[in-house]
């Protein structure tokens, strides 16, 4: 029996458990699921005879470690920040490790001692960091390996609502940390390249500089830019590319839309205001809102998001009762985007029957013989259902088929890694395929930034 | 003979020395002008038999102890942040201290031991923090005394050109660190009440949400809110009022046309820009712009901020040159606003036969014998030449009077202090009129938010 620890049994942990129970008789495997809630790691085991639940406060070291040192690989599913001691422990009893988060710095640190035991700490390997990695990837090397020079990479990604379960007028619902939807593109301005030129937005300008995406069978999609787009430039090869951006994928009109609440300062977490806890709904928005003695929230509302009497924006506020004076907030000390979450989260909450989609979308730019070509590879998955969402799939799924990978020797570069190797993004885009994660790869001539196709 | 000592020889230290000079033979001084800078020390002394300059470097202990242990009062004009080592030494030495500077908590922290002395650290006795806590006090304890009630006090202040020397279309040139201009409102949003309502604006929004002011023979002036007005509630014992709003001025259009950089992001100070000192002002322009193979900057920039042809905005981006390809922006590591800086300097830098101008406006809502009235008292300040400009006057005098009123026994409360009471503001007040500067106040019915005038 070989056994495998996995850190955490929350939301993304369901596919990744379901995948390694299934394979657990056949691959002779043991999961010890751990996880602050007894309660929850049990829910997760479902009294299958392959798997143990235990409960594991990571803040009590002994308990950590004992834990650790019983098995032969380690899954984290734990919140980013809170990896690295496990990871430490990880150097100590010499055992791989499995995240699906950003690599820190911290765990940046620890490449050194990992290669030096020959150990595999392998991150970045769920969705968003990790399918997105894995599908670029593959493209880029199999252009590069044709001796195709890279000139553009666009990358874009979202965790939507269903086209089935996609019923409100932002074509949009919480499928994934609603804290991390409020507070999007905050923190500094979007850096990226187009055509050579470094281009900068700033978050008052964000939701209203963005692409239009056409995925064939779920219409018209936008994206808007991430952060830093050039993080990955050199990871991927990519240091002479002349146009580099990254983003996230909405339908069109939602940013428009959220720009709105950006303008008005509703999604600022940087203070706290007065007396959050007994505020309406209404006097929320009006404390956006310049003072007047008669004139109402509604017309004060239009009048500085210029917002005419037919225009759909006004009903998109309409359906979230923004304006409700019985609506009480109900939380103590709250900033603007806490208090925006609460109420996005009256009609954003995702209802039991409802399921998710995520939608990847990838541009290749390339030059081939002379010649400029462009390859569009879009991903769409749907989820089955509300635990074993499209979230919880392309999360998941990768981590699980790294964990196992690893296990059986396949994936053997030692070192602090992201799945930007073909020992790892084959086999894993491969099985993913089973899984109804499937890349459709179009081949076209350069489009770039056509401005026909850009100004349509 | 009294010894002052001055610490800073400045830009803001000219009127100051002035008034200390012109008043040394009848009051027995002596100044003592320190500065890093001998050079600039020796000038503002000016050969004067009662001023000795000397070469201080206020990072050297013995040398700085030396300087305030030799005097009977000590002025800083040091910049906000160096003042702490001198007060800590006028505690040791038993030396009053008089400052410009808003108190910070390290200074706040030394009341008790200035107390147990009894010892006056006067702070916040510039123009704003200054004239402004003075002239305002004056008016609200005449209020209160008379048995008034406050409801409303707004109070604005800028620093502009003077009418004769006000020749570009933005009506405005740096009269002070043009930094701080081109960073005000950052850090974030305005928080202030309006009859009674809390109100938030974001920077984004910031200079959208203006307000006139009419200040007769000087014309339509705006003002936009400053970050926290909320900062003097207590201090100026308005704990109850309904209305707050503390503002910067500009003339009409400034706000609007700044607000165009704010919302392309070249206001933004948080990160550096690629190779910014080869850019030119055109490239710098471009980044802040969508990508276009064909598209003129000009065109991008029209359709993004939404300029008519026949719009005064775009009038006022032409005279900053902006769009020029061959002025370089010459600047290593920069950040927008730095580099944003450095383009307003060629346009906004007051030339030598330029004047400035200080604005004050003060509005007072207050109910007495069952009456709502309106008190609102305006300064205007026009400055000699460049080395006496209105920002010196205003900023110096006060200073100036204050060390003094303290040197002879005329002001006696210890502690650390700001100018609130009576035996500070009414002398200085006073005296300050023989200067030019002069408060002129209208008595009216009350107005404050009517929307026949805010709306007009």
């Amino acid at each position: 029996m070989r056994t495998i620890l996995i850190i955490g049994a929350g939301r993304s942990a369901s596919s990744l458990i379901q995948y390694l129970l299934n394979k657990s008789e056949k691959e002779n495997l043991h999961l010890i699921i751990g996880d602050m809630s007894l309660a929850l790691a049990q829910k997760k085991t479902n009294n299958h005879p392959n798997a143990t639940a235990i409960a594991l406060n990571i803040f009590d070291e002994n308990q950590r470690q004992e834990a650790v040192q019983n098995a032969d690989i380690v899954v984290s599913m734990l919140p980013a920040h809170l990896h690295i001691d496990v990871a430490r422990d990880c150097i100590i009893y010499k055992k791989n490790l499995v995240t699906a988060s950003y690599i820190s710095d911290a765990m940046q640190d620890l490449d050194a001692a990992a290669k030096e035991h020959n150990l595999i700490f392998m991150n970045e390997i769920g969705l968003d960091p990790g399918i997105d990695h894995m599908s670029a990837m593959k493209v880029i090397n199999e252009i590069k390996d044709k001796g195709g020079k890279m000139i553009l990479f666009e990358s874009f990604c979202g965790g939507l609502v269903a086209p089935e379960s996609d019923n409100n007028l932002w074509n949009y619902k919480f499928t994934w940390a609603p804290r991390n939807v409020v507070l999007a593109g905050q923190g500094g301005a979007a850096k990226f390249i187009q055509e050579g030129t470094y281009k900068y937005i700033p978050y008052c300008n964000l939701f209203r500089r963005t692409e239009f995406l056409d995925v064939e069978g779920y219409g018209r999609f936008e994206g808007y830019s991430n952060r830093d787009s050039l993080k990955y430039r050199s990871v991927y090869g990519l240091d002479d590319v002349l146009t580099l951006y990254r983003g996230t994928i909405r339908k069109v009109g939602f940013s428009k839309a959220w720009n709105m609440f950006v303008q008005l300062g509703m999604t600022d977490d940087s203070y706290i205001m007065e007396d959050s806890e007994n505020m309406s709904y209404r006097e929320y928005v009006n404390s956006f809102l310049p003072y007047h003695p008669t004139d109402s929230v509604e017309i004060k509302m239009r009048l500085i998001l210029k917002i005419d009497q037919d225009d759909i924006m006004w009903d998109k506020l309409l359906e979230l009762d923004l304006f409700n004076s019985n609506k009480i907030v109900g939380l103590k000390n709250a900033t603007p985007a806490q208090i925006l979450e609460k109420i996005l989260n009256d009609s954003w909450t995702l209802q039991p029957e409802d399921k998710d989609m995520i939608v990847m979308y990838h541009k290749f730019g390339f030059e081939l013989e002379g010649e400029k070509q462009q390859i569009d590879s879009k991903m769409v998955c749907i989820g089955e259902d509300q635990t074993y969402t499209a979230m919880a799939k392309t999360v998941g799924l990768p981590v699980a088929m790294a964990t196992l990978l690893i296990l059986n020797g396949k994936i053997t570069t030692p070192g602090v890694q992201l799945p930007i190797r073909k020992e790892v993004y084959l086999p894993i885009l491969k099985e993913l395929e089973e899984y109804g994660v499937i890349f459709k790869e179009q081949v076209m001539s350069y489009l770039g930034y056509n401005p026909d196709k850009k100004f349509n």
